[in-house]
């Protein structure tokens, strides 16, 4: 058997061969949708889920485990928390090749491993061929907050530094290519990687990191936009500043993207006191996973609630949100 | 607009209205994927997490989100703990209607109220049309084990009373015969409904709850196979005392179902000490959501990992797991 059936989702034998012969083996747990029970060492948690439906699964970089994965140790490493545990739930369509599953299931494993995390519940369930596209993944993940670890877009100050951890753009222009049957010459590869080691980094460089959030879907654009709905103050990049990569500049100009607007995987953006900020993008630059990190701009009094890009041919525009869709399906 | 967009999906302003219109008034979180921050009273804790893609998304009796909230909570609640945070994902099929949206987010909205747990965060993602099935949702969950609590399959012993909560059958029916078209009277509905408040009145009447499951996708048969396997003894059920519903009877025989295979939301299997059977039962029978609970049988030391059935016509069968798939998309 090689491919999957609705009998795999259907609670009885195939299901519990499925699981017993690849979930298993990979995230040493059920994967019956039983509760697991785990110890944290600390009554203060961060929750969070999110589900990934990345088109095609497989794209230069990485595939859906790994960026499932990857993506919700980064929503609990920006928020300030040390990841522990995750859960999994699969949608599969029925016909789905097991060895892409496995191939999928493989990658989260090696990714939870190199996060430091454990996935330590799972579900699966099978639809009908054509009533999915393959694989649907959600995780969730648990994460604990050392004390006085406090993230939020209220603690954000007029002055403070806006930190961007690495190169922008890479993780949507390598789907949309992969997408396109585009290849890149250097090829452009997914940015999906854990940012909770990182983050530790940061910490270690100064206490006084305000803010963090991960530009995912919406890109830089949207996650600044939320950032000065929430705290009320207006944030002022400079385009010079942004660390995007020629190659992810010339893929948008000729697939009409802008790179302010691309969906990142491996990226994040922190608002910390102006005085910490170069010790902060020091630690991050000796860091492997923020190498081309950078202040990008600051953090005004005004004009309220508004994000403005200070151009390189001078004056300045407003950025605001995504509007509609301009990458479905991006993670 | 009535419709969901694949941009309400793709982390801009559409999804941002969506949220602030539909979500956050229902859950009270931000649903946009960001970690909650919550406190829990115990360092150990259940984790859990399950997909559902039920179909048809209304059925008598419920739908898909109170599923999804209940079933979630029952997986803690079996496991001994205390549900108390939720986290919702959904994927939603392009075209999707808003106002079904609306029911099915204002049906987990209550049965999250009811069952006493928050919704703490949330994530949506839209796929274009005929990629997926209406809606499915992912809810994880956590719970806190009181001190000293411990459900497992390797605590039953040789003695030990098998009991079930409430009618069987219900729920797997009540899906079967709207897929199909069928009504019965007088009506089956769907039996979701949360069970912690069940389980509390159950430790109440004794601590020797050795071992409790759900019995939802599989039925009957497949989660008591589970428990012979896991413990390695024999569990020895009878035909009579099983409370399967006349009408429940006849649409199986009508559909060509076992209900004993059939899918359960809302009863569970608990396995007690002899001595504390009757109590247990008794304090289920007189709580309004274990009005038929009933003793079924006992473990037996052998034959080894086996489930036997005594007829109503004398001698007993053989139960195995569910072969493959008897109603796929029940849950």
């Amino acid at each position: 058997m090689d491919r999957i059936l609705l009998g795999h989702g259907s609670g009885g034998k195939l299901m519990h061969e499925l699981i017993r012969n690849h979930f298993s083996p990979a995230f040493g747990n059920s994967g019956s949708g039983d509760s697991a029970i785990v110890n944290v060492p600390t009554n203060r948690i961060a929750y969070t889920t999110d589900s990934y439906v990345v088109t095609p699964l497989f794209f230069p970089g990485g595939n859906i485990g790994e960026l499932a994965v990857n993506g919700t140790v980064n929503d609990l490493a920006v928020s300030g928390a040390d990841p522990l545990f995750l859960t999994a739930g699969f949608v599969i369509e029925e016909g789905f090749l097991l060895s892409d599953l496995k191939k999928i299931v493989s990658s989260m494993s090696a990714a939870a491993s190199k996060a430091g995390v454990q996935i330590v519940a799972g579900d699966t369930k099978v639809v009908n061929k054509g009533k999915a596209d393959g694989i649907f993944i959600n995780t969730s993940g648990i994460g604990v907050l050392p004390a006085g670890r406090d993230i939020a877009a209220s603690n954000i100050k007029p002055g403070d530094a806006v930190i961007v951890s690495n190169d922008l753009g890479s993780h949507g222009v390598s789907v949309i290519a992969e997408r396109n049957g585009l290849t890149f010459d250097p090829p452009i590869v997914s940015d999906t990687r854990a940012l909770n080691s990182l983050v530790k980094t940061m910490y270690q460089a100064s206490p006084d990191v305000r803010f963090m959030r991960d530009p995912t879907r919406g890109g830089l654009a949207t996650t600044l936009k939320e950032v000065a709905l929430e705290s009320g103050f207006c944030i002022r990049i400079r385009d010079k500043d942004l660390p995007i990569p020629a190659g992810v500049k010339g893929a948008c100009s000729l697939l009409g993207l802008d790179p302010l607007f691309v969906a990142n995987e491996g990226v994040l953006i922190a608002i910390v006191a102006r005085s910490a900020a170069d010790a902060v993008v020091a630690s991050m630059k000796n860091h492997e996973d923020g190498g081309h990190a950078a202040i990008i701009g600051e953090v005004e009094e005004g004009p309220a609630k508004t994000v403005l890009l200070e151009t390189n041919i001078g004056g300045s525009r407003v950025i605001d949100m995504l509007q509609g869709e301009q990458l479905p399906r991006i993670c």
